[in-house]
């Protein structure tokens, strides 16, 4: 390993050169190491930080920012500090590239011409709109529940949420999946109640747990759907088994999921149930008996495969009143800007009516997957969407990322403590429907190639050590069945949609765009033929890689940007 | 009082009525109260929420939101659930206009054509870009301090800033003003510091608490520079006399005075040495000895004056970098869109380089604080630009808010506890400088007409009650100097601006304009020219009411919006 410290502190010094030339001002101080003068009497304030700052430095969890700039006509292509130096994004949590929808884009202008930016105040005093009140009635919708409510983000939403309802309901008992998010954590320290933590995904600790407290003690189980890190699924319908034997309420965070599970995007409770749902169309109502009729509450996020910022809660009438009412970081905060808001709910719409984003994306998650398993590559195996690379070293995983992003072009954020333990430190690949074939041979390549020069464990080196982080433990298998069948895919039938080679357009679904359009009728106007994505004017050109599909009975053509002379 | 109790009960039906006409779901389910049956063993939640509710509507304290919708080439005119039915609002944070300035319209469309929508990641993954970089850098140098880092609100800023450092700080303790935030006492709780509150404003009080501590003891004051409610000002440049003679840091929220006070729009700590900050026009470093240099810690919001959304704190180089790697609330959540981050730069940017609108603002402030005295209105006397006219009673201010809607087309929300204490609900009245001499006579008479038919006590009637909320107190004035003076309105030389007249365009300033576009031309090229704010086409026609400004040396043109056929 020595060799790998020392090329770790030599990338290490090269990253503080860049990261200064780059003009980041932490990283800058952090290489000079300034002293400064004490202000005050007392308590040396500036030592203390400089000392919390040491700690970070010390056990290499002191983050260095990447400057990514993400291009929308060039996805998944962003700009580094330097405009013109580009790379390939593979670790965005714009899971389906919504961030760049024509649909979404031109909702999202028009509402800017319409309402301007900022809210102008909380939801109670001026903040609250039909953007908000639309936006909420979908994702009520979406969830077949009879509410939902919008907060800034989705750690707000899990924070304020959980802190409310374990101060308020009394003598209340949390159950966390040991896994949990951070804002789910934090909610709960937030609240006054008791936090009981069961082992990840193990329905037996849970039940062992549950038992001990009468079924009259209010109690909630909080857990996830997908595992962002390491790409697991949480047992949902089991929990719910165990909620209701046990007097239990399902507090499911499905920020990982939404969008990209379920015939309409509403996340892995949705999926369980694929049929039933796909049956029942567009309906609002529950389907009795389903996995997400039975959980209580559901939270999910805007700001990653909707592609849009913020987060919301759904569940019963008067849960949602109840939260909205009582929770301090709901109230007292400007809500979303109308224009957000409006392309969160374009994004939304868009997905519930359209499968192929997410039918491509588990393709090109699978042939990712495959590629890597052929070289192999260690790969935490999960049922989901993530492509968790094991690196198991945290200065190890900094170099990987490092070279992958100055002599591949392509950009993988090194995940290391405390987001996961240490000795499990990865590269968290999220692969999207936009990737090319192209793209995912050079990924695939590149990583091969940077395990071989750093000379990284491969899954037969974990199985020989004895796995680690569910890569080559014994007796395991070293894939899991993924949540998307072969037949929910269109495998089985012959209408899975194709990987796109370089230079070919992304699909827009033309009755998508017609559904997201008129959920705007009556505050923006009627829209009808070529879409607008793009307001260009000035110099700018119209670019190459705009987005577009072939005209035919259900696509729609997107229109280059419309050029003005200054 | 009966009347106007039976006044607000009938209010109150018609409401919920109306409500439910614009589809609302929580008033419509208010309305109904229908009872669902209990889902669970054990507990019964549905019932609890319920009851939780109960309590709200029974004191008075539920909220009914409305639905408010501004148009940005309206201003301060806002559609209400009806598109056709409109109203000005008088209660918006959205204090300069801001939200609808073109400079920030043009920012925010070129961003999105580069960028897309959303940040696609945590600032740590993939959603840190040269836009979050550039907006931080700048508000570092707007209040010249060493760094800056955004949240995705002031209220999260607050709250994460506390909680960390109240928590690292070894034995911290924690002095807040009795009329602090509910961010700042949510960040306080949150963390595992001892709270000690001093009375509002009052420096005997809290000397009195600062000197129980040992000076070695780490300590933080929080207070803020204007309390929103009451329009008071905290004594900031005393706060840190005592902070600096007892070793405490000093933790300054200036939500509701970026963009409004200073000549550069950096707040009250910056008003308060006002010719050396405007001598020292857009240099970046502190001056020493200065009150702006002497807080620790500032915070700030881009969501009021800057007409856009998010928060942010702003101090030295190892305190921002501190914040940055311990804070869950900065690290573990989707950074804001860089379209957002783009357009309040712009707007920080142009309120730094141009006076006139600050100026305006207080020049209409005084003009309606005046025309209230002169009615016997009764505002709670203050020095800052929020005018809150005392009502004293729950329902009755709800029912005033709802004739002022209803009769007169003018929405300005009932404050009611918790956000103000009970008794000393009031008409929060917020005036901007785009607010015409016609519509400050509108709205002056509406208040009179309603508190002649409300029967509501006047400024007199309080005196002789005694006083409640600081209006009418024995001995005390019923004004107090605003902290703008004649001579920094340009009072005294005749270089204050014009209030406008029904039908004129507010002003632009082409500097202003020039400068916030040149922050973006690296990133989004160079813009020169006629400012193009907004985007339409299809089939909206140019607006009358585009925001213009008459060509001259110092003034710029604004195109109307560009037309084009679908």
């Amino acid at each position: 390993m020595a060799d790998e410290l020392a090329a770790a502190t030599a990338a290490k010094k090269q990253d503080a050169k860049k990261a200064a030339a780059a003009g980041c001002p932490f990283h800058q101080k952090a290489a000079a190491e300034t002293s400064k003068p004490k202000k005050h009497v007392g308590f040396d304030y500036e030592a203390f930080y400089k000392g919390e700052l040491d700690k970070k430095h010390q056990d290499k969890s002191y983050r260095y920012f990447n400057n990514i700039n993400r291009l929308a006509r060039k996805f998944p292509v962003a700009h580094t500090a330097n405009p013109k130096d580009e790379v390939e994004v593979w670790c965005a949590n714009d899971y389906l590239g919504m961030g760049n929808n024509p649909v979404v884009l031109e909702t999202i202008h028009r509402t800017l011409d319409k309402y301007g930016h900022g809210a102008g105040g909380t939801r109670n005093i001026a903040g609250n709109g039909a953007m908000h009140l639309g936006l909420e009635k979908e994702l009520a919708g979406l969830h077949r529940k009879e509410a939902a409510l919008v907060f800034s983000s989705c750690y707000v939403a899990n924070d304020a949420t959980l802190a409310t309802l374990g101060t308020k309901l009394p003598g209340c008992i949390l159950f966390s999946d040991a896994m949990n998010h951070a804002s789910m954590i934090q909610g709960m320290r937030h609240s006054t109640a008791k936090r009981v933590i069961f082992k990840h995904n193990d329905l037996e600790d849970l039940e062992s747990k549950l038992k001990q407290y009468p079924k009259e003690t209010p109690k909630i189980i909080a857990f996830e759907s997908v595992y962002s890190m390491c790409g697991s699924i949480g047992p949902i319908k089991e929990i719910c088994d165990l909620a209701e034997q046990y007097g239990a309420l399902t507090f499911l965070d499905e920020v990982h999921a939404v969008g990209l599970y379920g015939p309409r995007g509403a996340g892995v409770a949705e999926h369980l149930d694929y049929e039933a749902h796909l049956a029942a169309g567009q309906s609002r109502d529950p389907i009795p008996g389903s996995v997400m009729d039975r959980v209580d509450i559901i939270t999910g996020t805007l700001g990653k495969a909707y592609g849009a910022v913020g987060g919301y809660i759904a569940g019963s009438e008067e849960f949602v009143d109840m939260i909205r009412s009582y929770a301090p970081g709901f109230i007292f905060t400007t809500s979303l800007p109308p224009a957000t808001v409006a392309g969160a709910r374009a994004s939304v719409v868009y997905q519930s009516e359209y499968l192929g984003d997410r039918q491509l994306k588990q393709i090109n998650v699978r042939e990712v997957k495959r590629r890597f398993a052929e070289l192999d590559i260690p790969v935490v195996p999960g049922p989901s969407h993530i492509v968790p690379v094991l690196v198991g070293d945290a200065a190890l995983a900094k170099v990987a990322s490092d070279k992958l992003l100055s002599e591949h072009n392509i950009y993988v954020q090194a995940i290391n403590y405390p987001t996961v333990a240490r000795g499990e430190e990865r590269l968290r690949i999220t692969v999207t429907p936009r990737h090319t074939t192209e793209q995912m041979q050079n990924l695939v390549r590149a990583v091969n190639q940077v395990f071989t020069e750093l000379n990284i464990n491969r899954l037969s080196d974990w199985k020989l050590a004895g796995g680690r982080a569910g890569v080559g433990i014994p007796g395991s298998s070293d894939t899991v069945d993924p949540i998307w069948t072969d037949e929910q895919i269109g495998l089985t039938n012959n209408t899975a949609p194709r990987s796109l080679r370089n230079g070919e357009k992304a699909v827009v679904d033309a009755k998508a765009v017609a559904v997201a359009r008129s959920r705007f009728n009556v505050l923006l106007g009627p829209m009808h033929g070529k879409l607008q994505p793009n307001r260009d004017f000035g110099t700018t050109t119209v670019p190459d890689t705009v987005l577009n599909a072939p005209l035919g009975a259900d696509k729609l053509s997107v229109t280059p940007a419309i050029a003005v002379s200054a």
